[in-house]
């Protein structure tokens, strides 16, 4: 069968198309024709050798995707053929607290990814895909929905009426903007273009507050809650936001440390979480338990998620240059039936 | 001023209107012009005697209400004259455990309730009533929505995804299907009468069952939910629902055990508690804290109460004749203006 | 190798020593030398065909047990050859909710038990065993020790200061003296046996009630506390204990209904529950999570169970009729080294 | 009666005798005969005008003390005369979220303390003294004994075995070594002191760490723990400490950031906080509902404060320079008997 490799490290450029042997299904495992995959920061950090931790090569890339099983291994109960699944990023991870999640098993590296014709799943480390979404909608969820779930509700239990600030229109902030809504709470939004705060709007946010034209946007959030703050917010900015979402917390909000798309340096005097009494935490994604609520919640709401662009999954190299450079709103898809 | 109380026990026909000094605010209380009230079954049967407990009479009644505030004792900082507030069921529970709620303080018995022009309101006793209902809107609020919230968020972290089982279309019932559509949860609602299921979905709910048509209506609930079961159930029947209500339970589930509307004869196993692993939960009005919660959801998602019918307050009798005998959907409330 | 088999249902007399092939591990497992098992009731109804689901025979019984890993198959990373661990009951629930853990796979029925010489494990459904616990104690873990803790710390977030009150002296409520004590709870116990209650005081126990002294024992435990009632309850003695410990309950209380000791007939009002404002739950034994979570503690505290009897492995009958007629205190353990 | 009164700011120099007016008890308020007193860094702060916030002075300082009911006004329902009370630190919240906590409504600033000979509380601002501890001991409690606990057991939900750092041997860190070792956690502690490092595992520390001998103490809290880290943090010594703590915390650990006794200059990137997994929280004084569960916790376990030192309430200047100056070993106190 065909993967496309990450071959050496230092960048897309070496991404490969390979010839790899069909996977066999182990004890409890099952083979699922990929049908979709989907691309997230890390694939890009990973592909750029600039990823925290180096994997060894090569590596298949890409933690999220949705396919069909086509064949199943001895013992496995929770799923037959012509079944149609998502793989979950945290292979071990079936639920409870963070300590379960077991580190190295972790899809698209150290594991190998999704960005092939078949592969082979733990049967636990998979899930149904939605009825109402199409596999390219599916491919979506497994990092960027099941990160905003966690965030929102298996960690921040989430009420209707509270704020939800969520900072950007990348893939977790727009899943946490539509789970926000579908959930009863307010929404605002951040964004540097009025167009993508139009568009958000769309999906379910009460408010845009455009953080070129106010740089001190915290402000602008305090106005929105009359003085308030938001109850949750999701930081994907880094250090420099991170002052800002300081500023615009309510007493005791979650803010939700996610990523760092506006760049990771810069300090913060940690006392400030103290004076201004809020609970910052480290987001990972979230558990297969996590991802299964998530699902219902998407049936029952009719959600799916906001796509930027689809690329034929042989141009995988266009879809991580356009991830990286391109400023998409919503999620960038590989569709491997093309 | 003028005060309806209740000056001999056994029933409706011992309110009479009385005459009473103006009262006036001690340290951190206030005066209310009480602009409307709000009944609940729990006034019907304090009314009748039939109430677990005897108040001393004479007794004003009424705990829920909504008016404005025209005076301000020493030391009053969370309202001003002119405010318009809502009292709270429980006079000493700020926030916190049950265990917080100081019996004795309950308003509409023992502490005088608020069928009357005026009343005295400690500050820590009150919210600011949400800005988009009226007074008749707001008076519906402290018992049966705070009850409904309690349960579903404080108590039962509702997700969206989620099934909530509502069972009548009395207050409770009705604000629950409310919440819970509004939160993104799947509502089913049980009635015997297929007029108000429709009713029922107009508010927010996706399915209805006619429990006189099937009585063995939690199978009509597994069938719904493709054998899985709710996961949050608003038991306000008895102890025969009751014994439907745990067939009709997820794994897991809360069943919320409110109240009696079904009678209070019967009897279960407890270990069917046990067999089916679910959280059986006696659940009281909540406390300020909620009511606090619950006023911003209605708020930002533009909720108000459904109501049945009102009554001007000096026609008392006949409103509480009306939701002991009347079979109202929904609320109950006395105009005070009229 | 040797088995004792459960070959035709209807009792204790059916069990039989079998030669069975030696077990291969497949991917994710590893083979164990048995080294000790213990006995729940769960078992005794199995064997006795009293159990509410009948299971697929021959079976090996025997849920708990503790042994020697001797070989891993592929894919192995949790353990190695020579550890020494816990089976979980549980094979799949590795953490999250109840819903998590998957029905059919329960060990000692449907999945073959631990009560033979080598057994198979999946590296998910096992756990170290404590190194300050010979293999006999660390056997006795699985069932009882798991479900005291979940009852208590998973489920119960029990605090310093709060009143457990654990019914009788069988393995489950031992386990929850020990650990009640040693999380600075005040500890009360029943027994119908003073000396009983002695031993309980022994293990950490504050006070003991004997029920056959006060069939109203319910009085005893709201004199103990002033009338405040008991916090948490871990109640195994069915529906009439059921009924006391309603009324021994404090509000709000937590009561634990895990099994049906003092029989399975008899019926409360559900009503109750509403009135005296309680939570009653159906408590299994836990997850993977709360084993490793519990281990800990027994390591941090130096805690060991409770063990009233030990038989060699090919005693087993005389263990399952010791365990159902003796009136053990604390746990029957069966050793494989004898 | 005499008071004790900060007149000006800038400094302890400031404090005066002066004669103040026989407090009046208003409704639900009642009078104390106030026995003891207890200082903490707060009233050092707010006594030499480096708090956060300026309050109108005269003030009469410290939040902290006990005494006993010498009159009620009306509508006391909670005290009568005689009862022995501590106060609490906010005066209005009585339980849930922070959001409760009015900030207005702080004891000793602005709201006069307790430095007199008699003070006037609102009845739901105390709770009664402990009756196995004496005066000079439950004054203690109110600040470093309920931010202890509130920090541990109401936002931590802290679990036998699991493992607790406390850094320092002041008030809240030496609170937080007793209910840490009294709920069955591990407990290390840190120091500059090897004598106080004695000292703290007389009162229950498992474990010492000299930070003046090993400046990089993550490492040895990581090699104590195995290398998996501290479970909940009490992170009182500001950022450079704060930054330590970071790589001490076990994955999901709770840092409780509390004060800045070793300074508040520093920074640290906020994306560790995301890097590590961890959760960094503000933690306040908790409410009378923590207040009241710990004073359980307090009666079954036996415990007191560690005290370092005690003054006549005349000579509190000499008290604050302690505190100050003195590098007590726990809590400074102030006699009002002597």
């Amino acid at each position: 069968m065909k993967a496309i490799e990450l071959q050496n490290p230092g960048g897309i450029g070496h991404l490969r198309m390979a010839e790899r042997p069909m996977p066999e299904p182990g004890r409890q495992e099952m083979i699922i024709k990929v049908k979709a995959t989907a691309l997230n920061y890390r694939d890009v950090e990973i592909a750029r050798g600039n990823y925290h931790t180096a994997f060894p090569l090569p590596l298949v890339p890409l933690s999220d995707g949705a396919g069909e099983v086509v064949a199943v291994g001895p013992e496995v109960s929770r799923f037959k053929v012509g079944d149609r699944v998502c793989g979950t990023f945290w292979q071990r991870w079936v639920g409870g607290s963070f300590a379960m999640a077991e580190p190295s098993y972790q899809r698209g590296g150290p594991i190998d990814g999704l960005l092939s014709e078949f592969a082979r799943l733990d049967e636990q480390a998979a899930v149904l895909a939605p009825v109402h979404l199409s596999d390219v909608e599916a491919a979506t969820l497994p990092c960027a929905g099941v990160t905003a779930w966690h965030a929102l509700f298996t960690e921040g239990h989430l009420k209707p009426g509270e704020t939800v600030l969520s900072l950007g229109t990348g893939g977790v902030s727009l899943f946490a903007v539509q789970f926000a809504a579908a959930a009863g709470a307010r929404v605002i939004v951040t964004s540097s273009s009025d167009a993508k705060l139009e568009r958000a709007k769309q999906l379910g946010a009460d408010d845009g507050v455009n953080y070129r034209d106010i740089p001190d946007w915290s402000s602008a959030v305090l106005e929105l809650t009359d003085g308030r703050g938001a109850d949750h917010i999701i930081e994907v900015g880094g250090p420099q936001s991170f002052a800002q979402s300081l500023k615009a917390a309510a007493r005791g909000a979650q803010i939700n440390v996610i990523g760092y798309l506006g760049g990771s340096e810069g300090a913060i005097n940690p006392l400030d979480i103290f004076r201004r009494q809020v609970r910052a935490r480290g987001i990972p994604v979230g558990s297969r338990e996590s991802f299964e609520a998530m699902n219902r919640a998407l049936a029952v709401n009719r959600l799916g998620p906001a796509i930027d662009r689809v690329f034929p999954w042989t141009e995988a190299a266009a879809a991580f240059h356009h991830l990286e450079h391109g400023s998409p709103f919503g999620k960038v898809v590989l569709d491997h039936m093309r």
